[in-house]
């Protein structure tokens, strides 16, 4: 049960968000720039740097309504929970996006953890300043979309194959359509 | 030097914002809803939150701006900022204040470190259900704008007294108006 009465019983965000529409409104706007908004950066590897931050932050719901909309973006089944969960050993990860993960990671540990060095291999590797930057702001909005989630106590499903359809959700109708972090 | 070659020689999230204008006007709206627009906690109040917590995430620059943006909504000096990395040891705060602190310094380590006895030590200090919401979205707020500054180390000025003429414009002037977090 959550910490506060939601008067709902929506699972994770979308609890929050019809809890309290003012603060819905920019935080549904920031993950619709960031996560939809064109890029150079796919929305699939986008939501795969959102879910990776996600499940590093021990935060359930995220984690598996962005890799649920990673994978319906990128086309694979259910099982791309697990291998977001294991750093993606099986499927086919560039290097620039493995240098960015890597960038993420440290984001999510602490700012102050980004390194030049992980800063020069995502360039090595052939990542623009914007998609730096893209990277380093996914993984420090994860750090806070997932302490609220988790900081109320949500609820959320417990398996992976009941995320799918908000995956799916996601990534047809983006954040501003579908009222979901 | 910041790690991307953001082409301005503005401090902390202000380069940032100069740099990534489309990213900019969802971070800042989510600053003017959560700190400056209508609520029952004071303005001075939720200031004080975001500085702590970027106390606690060691964001020099967010710290010393929202400090500042605290003190000069409470007509306090420029040692306010002391008293924020303190704890507040001498000046008078409500015990709902420092219940709704706790529970943002919880926040900050990560959501799942809130417990029902945080909850229920605000709420005997009278905090309402968007009371308790609210710090909590403002702790993890503060934990993405603070990895975003750090991440991507960005520059900011020593002194606290440099800080005064910034946190008396966001007094003024709100986020939106001033676009600084």
């Amino acid at each position: 049960m959550a910490h506060i009465q939601l008067n709902n019983d929506l699972p994770g965000i979308v609890g929050l968000f019809n809890f309290r529409p003012e603060t819905a409104e920019p935080l549904n706007a920031l993950a619709e720039t960031l996560l939809v908004h064109e890029n150079s950066l796919t929305r699939g590897e986008r939501e795969m740097i959102a879910s990776s931050v996600s499940y590093w932050n021990d935060c359930h719901f995220c984690h598996s309504s962005h890799g649920a909309a990673a994978a319906s973006l990128l086309n694979e089944p259910v099982d791309f929970l697990t291998e977001i969960k294991q750093g993606f050993p099986n499927i086919d990860v560039s290097p620039k996006m493995r240098a960015l993960l890597r960038i993420a990671r440290q984001v999510q540990k602490g700012g102050k953890h980004v390194t030049e060095e992980d800063i020069q291999n995502a360039r090595d590797a052939g990542a623009t300043d914007t998609e730096i930057h893209d990277t380093v702001l996914i993984a420090a909005a994860f750090c806070m979309y997932n302490r609220y989630v988790d900081g109320l106590a949500t609820w959320a499903p417990k398996d992976d194959a009941d995320f799918m359809p908000m995956g799916q959700m996601l990534a047809e109708r983006g954040y501003t359509g579908a009222g979901v972090e």
